[in-house]
């Protein structure tokens, strides 16, 4: 299986999807791909302009998307698929659109058998066996939180150690910390901006300058760079 | 209808329910009332520790609480509370037990009949008709999304309008943007700290130094404060 699993798009002040662009050009290769995007956890701007404003950088690396959208018979547009990229947004919005379309199992499926899988923010969350460790705000009901098990371990995009000034609510490691008491056997990668994870084969790697927080039950949590192997995860 | 619905129990620096409580005496009179206390949002210390928690506030305001837990019929608990309140903690948690344990309906139907209903937190959460507006990592999977409706509007508790620094998530604002783009009916309060929204009978206040904000789909949010009138939420 070949996964890139980016924490976010956009570090601030720079362009949409400019810090990670060339991880996506090293991941998907020399050869210009047409990648199948799935641009469904937008809730507040169109899929044309979701696709347009990737394809603005996709352009910059030799690659091109094109919006599952835009294709009359979905399930098919997945199996035909050279690449599959899974944009962020709303990560409820996107569960519940695959589920009523019935595509998680096509992309699993897909994925499974060596198709190259992008996803940032919500489109990292989903690879993950559950949606139970996303940051946003279940604005709609998806059938259930499972999601496409591409990994065993959960993900926690946009990972960050503080809170704003005046806030009393939990900081996101008391979150984790939540998740993991009653998620006991499940290690949570909690992903800082600008890093991500790379699969190739079974073989797990990070990238980017931060490091990330690992988290399990009954042990204390752990911070693991690009030298790390996290290969221990997958097992 | 008697609600007092608290953003959060605790101000930064301060004790535990320290801010609230003279809300909280107010609001249950001078008689000392044994209230029935909902401590299912805690996931990461006990049921016995939250409840002596509260009780150590309860006790300089001459109230008291006793933890649903302790019952062996939990409905029957419900049916005759002399109040009920309800802590904050992991919203998810909290309604799964609730659906679990068949209290939703229990509860509201006992604070619909004038029983007076505190809650903070994840407790001023499910008094809305779903908890699509919780901030809260869906650790658990409940059976449905829907809670109490003691009120039509949904309540966004520990809003703020900050995001930490190098940040590159959704802002709260933006997160309700998508919640109202697809609930579009549904008003949204988003209920800063230190702030609490009173109802008795058909009127709606807020207490509280900050103001609150209120969204709706195709309207410019509103800033009221305590010297508003929120009854306009009722309708």
């Amino acid at each position: 299986m070949r996964l890139l699993l980016i924490s976010n798009s956009t570090n601030p002040g720079e362009a949409y999807l400019d810090y990670p662009k060339n991880h996506i050009r090293e991941f998907l290769g020399d050869k210009p791909v047409n990648a199948l995007f799935i641009p469904y956890a937008a809730v507040t701007f169109s899929f044309e302009e979701y696709e347009e404003k990737v394809n603005s950088r996709f352009a910059e690396i030799g690659h091109h998307v094109t919006s599952i959208h835009r294709y009359i018979n979905p399930q098919e547009a997945v199996e035909n698929a050279d690449a599959i990229v899974v944009g962020g947004g709303n990560t409820w919005q996107l569960v519940k659109i695959l589920q009523e379309k019935g595509l998680m199992k096509a992309i699993r499926k897909k994925v499974k058998k060596g198709t190259p899988y992008i996803g940032w923010s919500a489109g990292s969350n989903i690879a993950c066996p559950t949606l139970r460790t996303t940051n946003d705000m279940p604005i709609v009901e998806p059938m259930k939180f499972k999601t496409l098990k591409l990994v065993p371990f959960q993900i926690n995009p946009h990972y960050l150690d503080d809170n704003p000034a005046n806030h009393g609510g939990e900081t996101r490691e008391m979150r984790i910390r939540e998740f993991i008491e009653v998620n006991r056997a499940t290690y949570v990668v909690g992903l800082r901006e600008g890093t991500m994870l790379l699969l190739e084969e079974n073989e797990l790697v990070m990238t980017g300058h931060r490091k990330a927080r690992i988290f399990r039950y009954g042990e204390e949590p752990l911070e693991l760079s690009s030298e790390d192997d996290f290969s221990f995860l997958l097992k």
